[in-house]
């Protein structure tokens, strides 16, 4: 540090003309700079090799990427901006435009400041009793209004910057994610986003809010530094501005030269934060497997675990900090001081330098004390402006880290948006690693055909977004009328093929027939209640609006809740408009016939009842039956058969405990391994259309 | 504001003796906080008035309570420092004291640099060109590596304190949530917490991060309060600091009276944040439902919604602010800085006082300076400590909303762990509204016995947490190798059935035999696989070492394996110890076997296949009842059956496709509402238990 200082001091000796005199602060910075991008480059390099031999350990550490304030980082932020400020026209720019005004207005009153007290210290220093008072309570006491505004006026406008950028962030990110079914896809079929409801809330919070106080951190200091360059330059002479900013870039280019990647390790922190937080939302996810394994410690011992890893990272960190800061602060802060004191000392012990700038040297020592602190003044408000500016640049990496995981997810979402997916694929042999494997719409060969009253699958493969092939091709054909068993084991395809007829999973080839989506509708085991009205659930996902353009008022609505017995609800919740947790509201077969009454409400053409994940209670599958018949709706149901004793409740409190007597169709299947079995199908399958 | 002030400028001339002073300033104080008391104490009455009007409304707003710096919050911190600081010799104390230490160095720096201010002024001004270089290079060039030093030690004790606390209560919570099934009961049985991941998280860690900061916050101002009013007092006269601290103390009275309760509205914002990740993690979890659903639009307006409650009050919130500022730092900052001069220029105007205090009235300019400018740095510094003490009582306010939440989530798991319950009812008739029940251990009248190869239930009545009552008594009787079939509706009492069983829900009454909890197992549908090695997925929920210590070494693993067909994973996914994100490594078959493997190594007496929640595909299905023979497990399925057509894979990627026979058994259940039916059934169960 004490070398850095003397070159300071050396150079008014050394350097004669002020155009050398900038050339050569010029050159130093440059160097500082290189210095530092080379250093970083090599630590970059090493770390990141570190990374990837770790990764291969930790699936979920794929996440963490290098990140810094790069060619990447700005190409993100390009992306970014153009969202947060729509156009010239925005309120943004209004902000932007007013916080600007105000970092100026508040430069002029700094300035104003240093010369009050210039002025007051005069007062006191020649005891001007007047003067004093003039000063001290007139002047000032008129203008601490202006200045506590113009200050406060600074955190409202950064705050409502903040605001507005999060809100566009936010409503573009929910338009796009919830976009036809991208929400699904990110979730279930592209794998590079994990936990987006972290994306989606804080970070896009935590960018927008670092975004809004990076204008302000970068703008303020520039306009001060001019102003006060200017200021102090009319006072002690060109070369004081110049050393002290050169002094600053100097310094401040070997500090970055050898400061620690903090940006870097604070995206990670965010990512370990994120992790154990999964670990804890999974827990609630899981809490009754859990609970019924017992395996409250285990649990205990993972969530510990991931805790353990911040708390590993955040030591590390913040020792980190401790070593750079004292070097830090030595620079930028201390060393600083003492070129500040030599520029202010000089007018006044160097005879020469006084003459050439203030025409004669001068030794009244009021006037002397009057100029020291009015100088001082100006001097260290330069001194902060610059510091200011470099502390930016070390804001900047951190900012980078939330800017890379916000830009990611918008990658993501667009890319999925046209029909891109990558994950990471599960090879099933041992040989082959696992391979990051990108879908692209040419991947995508189905076709599919709108028709009413069918659904038709022609040699249609189901395959897992995990590339697993359940079934190489499949295909039957049901018409309007045949209400279809669907059963076998788990995993064996029948979910997927809903999943294929829902168009959730891309339809690699073959092709489908079935009616317009509106006309397909799917009844899942947890009945999936909304946030919102009671009407609201009857009419999912139909807003009351469209609801009634269908013709469905609250009376046709009452209606469907008798067909289901669900009319007391009404009374017993407060209305149609009564907004409640209904999960918690509703008994488990209440949740079941609003699923129902909202079938009926749609009325489509063929149900999906997916068994294996949605049980119907017997009393509503009476009802389901008889109603979906008269309204015509053909359903889809999936089922398993077991043996041996038979408990069975009937759902209004009673049951019966017998033994039920094998039947053929009870044993555990046979295993028919009948990949070829299409035409059999095809053909008895024909001989059944007759009949039904 | 220009009242306050004058008040204060009135102060010396009224008051003559020193203690009459301090008096008065006491009163002045006192009825400041006493008014800030009572204009708070309206405010929040009509205010939690208007909450509990619109909480009716929203059942979530529920957790919003009133947060405020009061006896409550008090009550709670005295509760959770114990827990933080678990005692004298704890290496929180260390940290706690060596922030002391640093405090105070840091103290007696800030005394060093006032003073070496003035000596570098009077070097200036008496142009002394020897003295200005021993002073600004060689003791300023010492001194800054101390100064450096302690500015960052004070950062890194303060991250050292904030990491510590966290982990403190990190585990703490750990360990209660998940004693037992405590973290089941919080999520499904109690329901006075919502989001405990974000409360176990984020809060959690806010909480820790303020408690650090607050102490600093709190004991440096008063460690420099103390020595610099001493310092000042040496050099100008015992009323400068008195005076000051008590302009403060009023002026900050007055503030605090009318300022807004911010607390309380981060509290909020903290909540509207939460509730609008809650609606992310929602669609999250649902993803599919809603997917085939096509509610995407409907979600968006959700999200949309929950955002928009954020933006509204953020707004609120940063506009109070503005206004809140203004005066704030007019009366703070501003009107103090009048104050001071006040104070300084009065030994250099006032002749009677200058002698009392520096025995005559200088007039040396020189020496007026050097004292004018150490002078002015003790005040400063004072000044800013008391500014500091005052704004600290403000975080505390923001301190609180943490605060509460926190100990909002350790009362919870306490009450949980003591047995005791609260949720809010759901009235079934709509003439009581929904009551805030609690359950308490004297509820549970339920009595278990502990017996080998029997499960019994006599006259035990199957009720939800939401008390809704599904079987008013059931018996029955199942001994081992009875493998038996339970059927019936969703929402009639099977799964709660099982929760009884597995003690996951209050036995209210009636008795359960049944043999030792490690003796029956539960079976899934959707298998859970623990994070952790492949090892820990087959002897979840025990850990390495009691596999071992129950003799199942790798090999007798391995067997287990080849029972299921699984031995292949072992070299595609890399070994025992090969850690992956299970879930979304294994296919849906492969789950199930590993569940199937995890059973037959727990070797249970009994296994419940909660089928309704619980698929076992065909294969593994046989291995199952075979094996499970062998290893004489019992077991408990749940079975739905329909008729109609059939389309039956075999997982294998073949299928078939036949109309299926009606039979008596597959035709809807008639409705038995046999309440009574208790002696018939137990007696015909007899019969049958000769019979097996």
């Amino acid at each position: 540090m004490g070398q850095s200082l003397s070159v300071v001091r050396e150079l008014p000796r050394t350097i004669t003309s002020s155009k050398k005199r900038s050339a050569l602060l010029a050159l130093i910075v440059i160097l500082g700079y290189l210095a530092k991008k080379h250093v970083e480059e090599k630590k970059r390099q090493s770390r990141s090799i570190a990374r990837n031999a770790a990764s291969s350990q930790d699936n979920r550490s794929r996440q963490t990427k290098r990140v810094g304030v790069d060619a990447q980082f700005f190409a993100q932020i390009k992306k970014l901006l153009p969202i947060c400020i729509p156009g010239l026209a925005s309120k943004e720019t209004a902000l932007l435009f007013g916080l600007a005004m105000v970092l100026i207005a508040r430069t002029w009153l700094d300035i104003w400041f240093s010369g009050f007290n210039g002025h007051i210290v005069k007062a006191i220093v020649s005891r001007d009793r007047k003067a004093f008072i003039a000063r001290a309570v007139v002047e000032f006491g008129f203008m601490m209004w202006p200045m506590s505004i113009v200050n406060n006026s600074l955190k409202l406008t950064i705050s409502a910057l903040a605001l507005s950028f999060r809100t566009r962030l936010t409503r573009y990110a929910h338009k796009e994610y919830l976009k036809d079914i991208t929400f699904y896809k990110i979730t279930n079929i592209d794998n590079r986003i994990q936990n987006a409801d972290q994306l989606l809330t804080q970070d896009i919070d935590k960018f927008s809010d670092n975004l809004s106080h990076l204008y302000s951190d970068i703008a303020k200091p520039i306009v001060d530094m001019v102003l006060f360059a200017y200021k102090l330059g009319e006072a002690i002479g060109q070369e004081a501005p110049i050393y002290i900013i050169g002094y600053f870039m100097t310094s401040g280019a070997i500090l970055r030269a050898f400061s620690p990647p903090f940006g870097k390790y604070t995206a990670i922190e965010q990512k370990l934060e994120g992790d154990f937080r999964f670990t804890h939302s999974r827990i609630i996810t899981h809490s009754e497997e859990i609970a019924f394994y017992g395996g409250s410690e285990r649990e205990l011992d993972v969530v510990n675990g991931s805790f353990d890893k911040i708390v590993k990272h955040v030591k590390k960190i913040y020792s980190l900090r401790f070593i750079n800061g004292i070097f830090d602060s030595v620079l930028v802060k201390y060393c600083a001081t003492m070129t500040a004191y030599y520029l202010l000392a000089r007018p006044v012990f160097d005879e020469k330098y006084a003459t050439e700038f203030m025409g004669k040297l001068d030794t009244d020592p009021t006037k002397i004390m009057e100029d020291y602190s009015r100088n001082s003044g100006y001097l260290v408000n330069l001194s902060q402006a610059v510091g200011r500016l470099i502390l930016a640049g070390r804001d900047l990496t951190r900012f980078a880290g939330y800017t890379s995981r916000v830009a990611e997810l918008f990658d993501v979402l667009e890319d999925v948006n046209n029909g891109r997916y990558e994950r990471t694929m599960i090879s099933k042999d041992s040989s082959e690693a696992n391979l990051n494997k990108a879908v692209t719409p040419s991947d995508i060969k189905g076709k599919v055909i709108t028709r009413d009253g069918v659904i038709i699958f022609e040699r249609v493969p189901i395959i897992t977004p995990n590339n697993d092939v359940l079934i190489k091709e499949l295909s039957f054909k049901v018409e309007t009328g045949m209400n279809c068993l669907i059963s076998g084991p788990n995993g064996c395809g029948k979910s997927s093929l809903f999943r294929i007829l829902g168009d959730l999973w891309p339809l690699f080839d073959g092709t489908v027939t079935k009616p317009s989506p509106s006309k397909l509708f799917y009844v899942p085991q947890k009945p999936y209640l909304a946030l919102g009205t009671f009407r609201d659930q009857i009419i999912y996902p139909d807003s009351e609006i469209i609801a009634n353009s269908k013709g469905y008022d609250d009376k046709r609505l009452m209606e469907l809740l008798n067909v289901v017995h669900l009319d007391y609800l009404i009374e017993r919740e407060g209305g149609w408009e009564s907004v409640q947790d209904w999960a918690d509201v509703l008994s488990g077969g209440e949740k079941q016939r609003v699923a129902m009454a909202r079938l009926f409400y749609h009325k489509p053409q063929f149900a999906i009842l997916d068994e294996c994940t949605s049980a119907v209670s017997v009393d509503v599958e009476g009802i389901m039956y008889t109603h979906a018949r008269e309204l015509g709706i053909t359903l889809f149901t999936v089922s398993h058969r077991h043996s041996l004793w038979l408990l069975r409740f009937d759902g209004e409190g009673g049951y019966v405990f017998k033994r039920i007597e094998d039947d053929d169709s009870i044993t555990p299947f046979a295993f028919s391994h009948n990949k070829t079995g299409k035409q059999k199908f095809t053909q008895d399958f024909d001989d059944q259309s007759d009949e039904s």
